[in-house]
């Protein structure tokens, strides 16, 4: 049974100005993510900044979750990076650093064909024993999965599931039956995007990658139990209380959203990574009355 | 009178498979660069892979280009970075390297609002006394410059020019007309797309940003002269020999393209950052084809 199902949460990385992760708020993070009980958290996925991390604070990332999470909940490391060298080595410090997962995205700068994404993956997913899940995530990465080159990936040994972006213009029940048909049996198919999860669990999604999730585990747990069982009404009033929080997501990117958020929420003093702006005046107490909706739902 | 003007070459940066940059080979490149008389010398863009190499790197590539140069054309760095705290420290570093001016491209992952590639650019341009020109490529940076970010751009100290890419569904005078009415006199607007920029310089603009002209210069020179001179003619003469050069970058990618050119031509024994794979079999005859076609001008 792979690790890449069920309520992946993932949260943002602590840092200052110059990058330097805080490993204290990080760790308080962490903590309420094991204390809520999620299926595994995913450190160092885009909400955690990590195209905008040196490879020494990764490293330092990984390290501190690793030992505020003590083996509780699986720890999955995003471990994308613009060079294959460095993704490869990125891989192998994160296991030595104790994550349990990998997952990778294909950052690019140059446009990638199939072929070098391939390559790519091959080379990450070979250089540790650690499982892999591709990130697919068009809205930063800019490439494009097409099913073959899925298929293929499924195939290489350690690669067990996909975190796939919403469909668009696909009905989710639609797109994730065409990659169940095509797909191994036993590979995970998950999706991020939170505002359309709840969804993707209905129609039997096996994982959610949620951003809501790493900072309101509680109440996002909550809601994907509610969708896991099949619950469409109970999921419906429970997700109405997100709803506020999914419209900021959209306008404003989840990141700045978590960010702003979390300094609210007085568990962390971080900022985006800069030239990402903070939340400001009107947009920041939108966050706060957000919140404060998903916050009753526990 | 602002360097951004005339043409301006985008050689290759020569390194090994660990990325570290093969200082002789790139002295040599450039060395055929000022032999030739090319305007400018445009380090580190895109074809130069800024965005795959290390900033101790990326430093040694100016120190090395600055001493190799000598003084004989402006040498404009790239300092793009997915974090304005190290495009700030690369522009400072390519200056004290040597640099003559600044390329810089809003490289992003999360994207990026227009206040948030303003404050950068802002940041950047402050950072140095070298003149700044703005990289506009969404094909790489998938971040798109509206006329009012770059009216505000323009109006930042030091911000010179602007390195549009070709204009998609409309004509090139149609787009150079409307960037020239909002922008400041005196402004140097130029393109890049080797394969529409005899069009740009035609329809007057002030600057061709060529890939080719980074491997070719003589040639490339000559047909930039022509275009300038406003021999239509002349120009479509001479760029007969370069339309199966053309087609390849088209087709491939400029960056693979003359990667595969210059070690066949013998200047270089270079390889694309990984994950970008260099071109092989009929690919690669098709470049030795082209480049018979491209040298045959001089």
């Amino acid at each position: 049974m792979t690790i890449f199902t069920g309520l992946s949460a993932f949260p943002i990385t602590p840092a200052d100005a110059e990058g330097r992760v805080d490993a204290d708020a990080l760790s308080r993070l962490l903590e309420r993510l094991c204390a809520a009980g999620v299926d595994s958290i995913g450190l160092l996925g885009s909400t955690g900044g990590y195209a905008y991390l040196s490879r020494e604070e990764r490293g330092r990332a990984v390290s501190a979750a690793a030992e505020a999470v003590a083996g509780r909940v699986p720890l999955i490391a995003g471990v994308g990076a613009l060079r294959t060298d460095t993704a490869m080595a990125l891989a192998r410090e994160a296991e030595k650093a104790g994550a349990d997962g990998l997952l990778l995205a294909p950052m690019s700068y140059t446009p990638l064909t199939d072929e070098e994404v391939h390559e790519h993956f091959r080379a990450v997913a070979a250089a540790t024993s650690l499982p892999l899940c591709i990130y697919n995530n068009p809205g930063t990465t800019h490439f494009r999965f097409g099913l073959p080159l899925l298929q293929r990936l499924a195939d290489l040994p350690g690669v067990e599931g996909v975190k796939m972006p919403l469909p668009a213009g696909t009905a989710l029940a639609e797109d994730l039956a065409a990659l169940r048909a095509g797909l191994p049996e036993g590979f995970a198919v998950g999706y991020s995007g939170d505002w359309g999860c709840t969804e993707a669990l209905l129609a039997g999604a096996d994982a959610w990658f949620s951003v809501a999730g790493g900072l309101w585990p509680g109440p996002t747990l909550e809601l994907a139990r509610a969708a896991q069982a099949g619950d469409r009404d109970g999921t419906a009033r429970i997700e109405a209380a997100f709803m506020p929080l999914w419209e900021l997501f959209k306008e404003f990117g989840s990141l700045r959203v978590v960010h702003a958020a979390a300094n609210l929420m007085d568990l962390t003093q971080a900022r985006p990574p800069r030239p990402i702006l903070p939340l400001t005046g009107a947009d920041l107490d939108r966050v706060a009355a957000a919140l404060a909706r998903v916050e009753a739902v526990a």
